[in-house]
């Protein structure tokens, strides 16, 4: 049976973070779920080179259905993370103990979500800097690994950080 | 003798928080230099509604000759703080005790600064939960008033944030 993941889109969400990781999961036979705000939602790059579709609506989002989150950067997290149930699902996504990777900007939801606190983590070089604030370990390395979360900076790291999530899945 | 003002403005800046305090702050009799990455670059706001050209360059920013700091919001501000030498003209304005006005995604930029802690501020709703982890005191305010610090929410704020702006121009 094929293992389902999750990924958390909104408007604006950078290209190839969500590209990178959506074809590696599908090449490696993975089902992959795109939650939006709505299901059907046309959802738009910033750089305006991929459209999708939101699958599944976030009011349907069931964390227990999914082996891993991915959130994908650009200005995509941000949006998300101002509706509290973006906020929630990625809370229980974390006390469920499964593979949580986030890439660029994606961090911004992990912090308000409270979790960073005491985690080892990385981001986009601006966001390394509210993370420390507000109490994380921060490293500038392509893929930084803490427990079951998996996080990098940019798309440059993208290669490397589906890797680590795949591992994590076939793990 | 005019006094003046500065403005720090990157590419896709929210159009209505350049536009409204700059308007009010020029009808005022005030100079107002927008401070860019480059003196002559042609910014843009997220809307499209906005264009204007960098008058002076971050490079020649001299925070003396400036009697107040105005940061707009939008995509802008996260822009911003990756050059560090718009960080540390912020910390200059904010060390030489003078009005420093900060709107919606504007506080970004004094978080990357290390103001916050201890001060009293608002931003836009996601920003105020950085700005909670990084610290800060947060109201859900239209205008807060903190010292020499001038911060509002959203564009539905500006009319106040620019009173609050020029009123403290004027003290």
């Amino acid at each position: 049976m094929a293992r389902k993941v999750a990924i958390l889109l909104g408007q604006d969400f950078e290209d190839s973070e969500f590209k990178v990781p959506y074809d590696r999961l599908k090449a490696e036979g993975f089902e992959v779920d795109i939650i939006g705000r709505e299901a059907g939602e046309e959802l738009r790059g910033k750089k305006g080179k991929v459209t999708v579709k939101a699958t599944r609506s976030i009011a349907d989002a069931r964390p227990r259905e999914y082996d891993a989150l991915v959130i994908p950067g650009g200005y995509s997290p941000d949006k998300l993370r101002a509706d509290e149930r973006f906020v929630r699902v990625v809370r229980e996504f974390d006390a469920l103990k499964k593979p949580l990777a986030a890439v660029c900007h994606g961090p911004q939801l992990l912090i308000t979500a409270g979790l960073v606190k005491g985690r080892t983590l990385t981001a986009w070089s601006t966001i390394q800097e509210d993370l420390r604030q507000a109490g994380a370990n921060v490293k500038d390395e392509p893929v930084v690994k803490d427990g079951l979360w998996i996080t990098s900076r940019k798309p440059e790291d993208l290669e490397q950080f589906a890797d680590a999530l795949i591992a994590a899945l076939r793990s």
